[in-house]
C-alpha cells in the first residue's frame, strides 16, 4: 500500500490509508485518544477508540516512528477537516526516552540555548521547520532570477591564503603546515570570474570572526553574492539587486507557502524600481528632522537607518530604500569612488523596513587603480597578486552585492535573534550540536 | 544602443549593432586585419579595412576591453557566418600587459601549473570556461531534479567540533581559542534533518586534509549530498540517485549544449534502473576471468572496477553499475548491516566507466544499534552526543549519497587533472589564487 502524506489526506476521505511519521501527541480523553501523527509536510489526527491500543501508544515516547493505516474520514471536529479512524498502528522505531522539549505545544516553552543545543528533535516543531522551508525556497528564488538574467552559478574556495575584507575577523586554519584563513566573502573571486562569465552569483557559507555576542551576529552564514560586469555604474547593480529580492519574495509565496502562513509572514511588496537616496541628502534630511550634526559623519547609525525607513514608507510608500554614495572612508579599498567627488563611492546599502540589508556598489576595474588604492594606504600589492592579474589583462566596469542568507529570512520571519534562523547555529560560544 | 551578444549576431544581419568584450586575437594580413572580439556568450570577427584603425589596435595588449559598434553582415568566410564591418572601436580598459598565455589557439599551450596560477586569466579560454558551465548546469539539474520530488535544500556548518568521518584528515581551525574542525562532509547534519523534513540535499564545500598529491585528489571539493527517510532499504536511495543523475545529465544537454558541444562531451544514457551487482558476486565474477583469488579482500581495486565497467557495458550495454552490500569492515560506523549477514552492509557504490563516482547506502537508524557499534569500537559515544540524540528520540530507516561535483564533471569533460574543473584548486600545495 503506498503511503499517504498528511497534508493529501483531505483529498482521500473514504479511502483506507497508510501515513507514516512521528508521534507528535497523544490526548486521552474519557472515551476516545487522539493521536497526532506528524510527518514532513503536516499533521493528521487519528482517533483511536479501542482501550488497549490507545494504551499501547501511550506506553510509546512522543517522537516514535509509527505506520498508521485506517480509513480517511470528513469530520467537521478534526483540525483539518479529515480524521483517521479504524486504525492500525505499527511502531517502527520506538523512541528510548521522552523529548528534551513538548513538540506539540502553540508555542515551544523553551529557551533559545535549549532550542539550540536539542536542535535534532527542536527543528521538528512545525514553526521551527517552517522557518527553513523559507530559507530553501529563498535559495531557489535568488538563484531562478539570477540564472533567468544569464548568471552563472560559481562555486569559489574557502580556504585562502589573504583575508578579502578587512585583516582582522579572519579564522585561521592550520593547512599542512601553513597558516590558510577562511574565507570571509567570495568578494576577490566573484570578480575575477567577471572577467570569465561577465555574470556570476553563488550561495555558500562565509566565515567571520567577529567576537561579537549579539542577536544579530552569526559566526558562519550563508551569503548570497552576485557580481555584474559591463555596468554604466552601481545604478545596474541596484536594478539586479531589486529583481533578485523580488524573486526571492516572489519564491517564498509560491513555494513555502504554507511556512509563509504559519509563520505569519507578511511578504513585502518590492517597488521598482526601489526609491533611492544619496547619502549627502539623507543626513540632510535626518538633520533637519531631528536637529542632529550628521555633515562629518562617515556612516549612518542604526537610529538613522529606522528614521530613513520610515520616511522611505511616508514618502514613497515603500519597505525598502536604496541608499547610495557612502564616503569612502567606510568603504572597502575595491569601491569605485563617485565620478563628481572622490570622499564619496558608487556604493549602496539596501535597507527594508529601516534596517541594512544588503551591501554592495561598482568596484574599481583598472588595474592602475588598485595599485594606487593600496599605495595610498601603504599595504603591500603582493598578497594581492592573483586578484590584481585580472586587472591587469582587462576588466570591464563591474559591481556587486553580498546579502546575508539569515538576515533576509530573520526579518521576513520576524525572528528576535539570528541564531533562530541558523539550522545548527555557529558563535562565540557555540560549535555544536 | 542597446548591446548585442555574439552569440546574436547571425539574428542581426544587416543592422547596425553594438559589440561589448575582450580583445581576443589581433590577425593582421596584407590588406585587412581581424579582430575577434570574446564575450561571455562567444567570439565575433571584426573586420578592420582602416590602416590607422588596425595600427591602433594592434599597439593594444591582448584583452583589453573594447566596445565595437559596426554592421552586421552574413560572411561565408567568417567562422560563425557572420562578421561585423567598418567597425567603431571604443577602449572601455586598456590591458596593462600581454596575457601570460595565448587565449586565442586552438589548445591553450600551457603546463597545468601555469594554468592555475594564472587561473584570472586562464579561466578566459573558451573551453576552460566551458567547463564550468557545464558544472553550473550540473548543480542546477541536481537541484531540481531532487526539489522535484520534495527534498528540501539546506546548508549545513563548514564549523565543527568532531570529525564526521574518520578523526584523521580534517583540518584544525582557530575558533576563539578553541580547536574547530572543518566538516569532511555534511553526514550528521543530513542525518539529523531526516528527522525534520525526511528528504533533503546540500551542495556545499567539504574539507579533506588527505596528504596526497594525486591528480584525482582536492582537499576542497563541491559535494552534491542527499539523504531520505522512511526507506525500505539501500534500493530506494539507488532510485533517487539515478533520478538525480539523469537529471544532471539532462541539464547540462539542456543548459549548456554549446560548452558540452565544444568539449566533445559524450552525455551518458543512465538506464532506469542501472544495473546492480552484488559485492560478492562481483569478487567471484572477476575472480573466475582472471584468476585472482579475492575471498577475503574487502574492497575493490581500481584494476577491479575497471574490469567491473567493461563488463557492465557488454552484459547489459551500461556505463553505470552499482555494486552493493559491500563488508562492513571498510564502512563507516554509521552503515547498515545486511540483513542476511552483518558482516556485510546495506551500502552501495555506484561505478560510472569502471570508476567510483557515488558512495551511498542505508545508515543504522536506532538509537542502541549506534550505542553499539560506537561501543565495540571502543569508542566514546560523548563527541557524537548531539547527533545520537536525533537517534535517541526516533528516526525513520534512511540513507543517502554523497557525490564529488568535481569527480563527476572531470570524468564528463575527460579531465587527465581534477584540478581542471575546480576554478581555483586547493591542494598540498596550493592555496592561491
Amino acid at each position: 500500500m503506498q503511503r499517504t502524506w498528511t497534508s493529501e489526506l483531505t483529498h482521500r476521505c473514504g479511502e483506507r490509508v497508510l501515513l507514516r511519521g512521528w508521534l507528535h501527541r497523544l490526548r486521552r480523553l474519557a472515551g476516545v485518544s487522539f493521536l497526532v501523527l506528524r510527518d514532513a509536510r503536516g499533521l493528521a489526527q487519528v482517533v483511536i477508540d479501542d482501550a488497549d491500543l490507545a494504551a499501547f501508544v501511550d506506553r510509546l515516547h512522543a517522537e516514535s516512528v509509527l505506520e498508521v493505516e485506517g480509513v480517511a474520514v470528513a469530520s467537521s471536529q478534526a483540525p483539518a477537516g479529515v480524521e483517521v479512524r479504524e486504525p492500525q498502528v505499527r511502531v517502527l522505531v520506538a523512541a528510548s526516552a521522552p523529548p528534551p522539549v513538548h513538540l506539540f505545544q502553540p508555542t515551544l516553552r523553551a529557551q533559545l540555548p535549549t532550542l539550540l543545543d536539542h536542535a535534532a528533535v527542536t527543528l521538528r516543531y512545525p514553526r521551527r521547520r517552517a522557518v527553513f522551508e523559507v530559507t530553501a525556497a529563498t535559495m531557489a528564488g535568488f538563484r531562478a532570477s539570477l540564472r533567468a538574467r544569464c548568471f552563472v552559478e560559481i562555486q569559489t574556495p574557502k580556504l585562502v591564503a589573504a583575508a578579502t575584507e578587512s585583516g582582522a575577523n579572519v579564522f585561521p586554519v592550520e593547512y599542512f603546515g601553513r597558516r590558510a584563513l577562511l574565507a570571509q566573502s567570495p568578494q576577490f573571486y566573484k570578480q575575477m570570474m567577471v572577467g570569465v562569465f561577465e555574470r556570476v552569483f553563488e550561495v555558500g557559507p562565509v566565515f567571520r570572526a567577529e567576537p561579537h555576542d549579539t542577536p544579530r551576529h552569526l559566526n558562519e552564514y550563508v551569503s548570497l553574492d552576485a557580481e555584474i560586469g559591463f555596468i554604466r555604474d552601481h545604478r545596474d547593480v541596484m536594478a539586479v539587486l531589486r529583481h533578485a529580492i523580488a524573486g526571492m519574495a516572489e519564491a517564498v509565496r509560491s513555494d513555502a507557502a504554507e511556512a509563509a502562513a504559519l509563520l505569519d509572514v507578511e511578504l513585502p511588496e518590492v517597488p521598482d524600481p526601489i526609491p533611492s537616496v544619496d547619502f549627502r541628502e539623507a543626513q540632510r534630511l535626518i538633520s533637519a528632522a531631528t536637529g542632529e550634526r550628521l555633515e562629518h559623519e562617515p556612516d549612518l547609525a542604526p537610529a538613522h537607518e529606522t528614521w530613513l525607513g520610515e520616511w522611505a514608507r511616508r514618502e514613497h510608500g515603500s519597505d525598502f530604500l536604496f541608499v547610495t554614495g557612502f564616503p569612502m572612508a567606510k568603504r572597502p579599498f575595491y569601491t569605485h569612488p563617485a565620478p563628481d567627488d572622490p570622499k564619496f563611492t558608487n556604493s549602496f546599502d539596501l535597507l527594508w523596513r529601516g534596517q541594512e540589508l544588503v551591501t554592495g556598489g561598482q568596484r574599481l576595474h583598472r588595474h592602475e587603480d588598485y595599485l594606487a588604492v593600496l599605495a595610498a594606504r601603504g599595504e603591500d600589492p603582493a598578497p594581492y597578486a592573483a586578484y590584481l592579474e585580472a586587472f591587469r589583462h582587462g576588466m570591464p566596469p563591474h559591481g556587486g552585492f553580498g546579502m546575508g542568507l539569515e538576515r533576509w529570512v530573520s526579518r521576513l520571519v520576524g525572528a528576535a535573534n539570528i541564531r533562530e534562523v541558523a539550522l545548527f547555529p555557529r558563535d562565540l560560544s557555540r560549535l555544536t550540536p
